[in-house]
């Protein structure tokens, strides 16, 4: 699979649909580690709708670049829906931007803890209205295979924001 | 072209390298829009080595960011020397890390300017002991192959960095 070529309708329909309603996207990434950010900026003309991204591999990256409590994380885990959701409401804070996608999850091949196999990934999207959501995704296969559908439901999911609020 | 798949042995080196120096890396990225995190972060244990990275597309964000000061990318634009060293010194100030890389260019196919056709991108770096350099690049190709040539030349770059510096 080649993410970048395979995912482009999937940019160009949420670029669209952005530009439409005069959105940004901010995006707030740990498993995927830039990719929706290298996906999203692959489409020429993305600088119109993409403002920032911030790959937040390490805890401390989440806790200073995007606000989220170093207690959080020690409470909640790193891949947790508590976390992803202050991702998403931090990195809208820390950008120009009226959505926001957040990504924590385990790739693999390691890192699976109790409770947490891999591919289970934290999405979660906030908006400059205030709504704020997240979903939980149990992926199949490898690091490769886990974090190209995590780059594809965080695409979808930003579209079915957009959808969600008629363009002007 | 893969990026992801093609430079893996170019990021296993580096991890290696970083790894065996106790080193993390901090990347600041315009042009290639989170390909280098993208890239690094596909190989697993890669959290080991890589910190964190920033997105810094729009010019608000390498100012807010990475400290670039606004008037700095008056005076030269955002595709300079000057504010790729600046990039460069600010990611790692803002990271925990010991080596940063920041690229700024023109990807394409849209963007040039009078002396800065399609495929100018300078590269600099930043350690931690206080070495920073910059290199233009002057690269052929369409818009995705602009990106990975100039994701390999930071990859490359990183590598020489570590080299430079004997492993203890």
């Amino acid at each position: 699979m080649n993410v970048l070529e395979d995912l482009e309708p999937q940019v160009r329909a949420l670029g669209a649909a952005l530009r439409a309603r005069g959105w940004r996207l901010v995006t707030a990434e740990s498993c995927t580690g830039g990719l929706i950010a290298a996906c999203c900026t692959a489409v020429a003309g993305s600088s119109d709708w993409f403002e920032r991204g911030f790959v937040t591999y390490s805890n401390e990256a989440k806790t200073e670049s995007l606000g989220v409590p170093a207690s959080l994380i020690g409470a909640h885990g790193a891949v947790s829906e508590a976390v992803a959701r202050v991702m998403a409401t931090g990195a809208l804070a820390h950008a120009h931007a009226q959505l926001a996608l957040a990504v924590t999850g385990i790739a693999g091949p390691g890192g699976a803890v109790p409770g947490k196999p891999v591919g289970t990934v934290w999405l979660a999207w906030a908006q400059a209205d205030g709504h704020v959501g997240a979903e939980l995704l149990h992926l199949p296969g490898d690091r490769g295979a886990v974090r190209a559908e995590t780059v594809l439901r965080a695409l979808e999911r930003a579209l079915a924001c957009c959808a969600a609020e008629p363009a002007p």
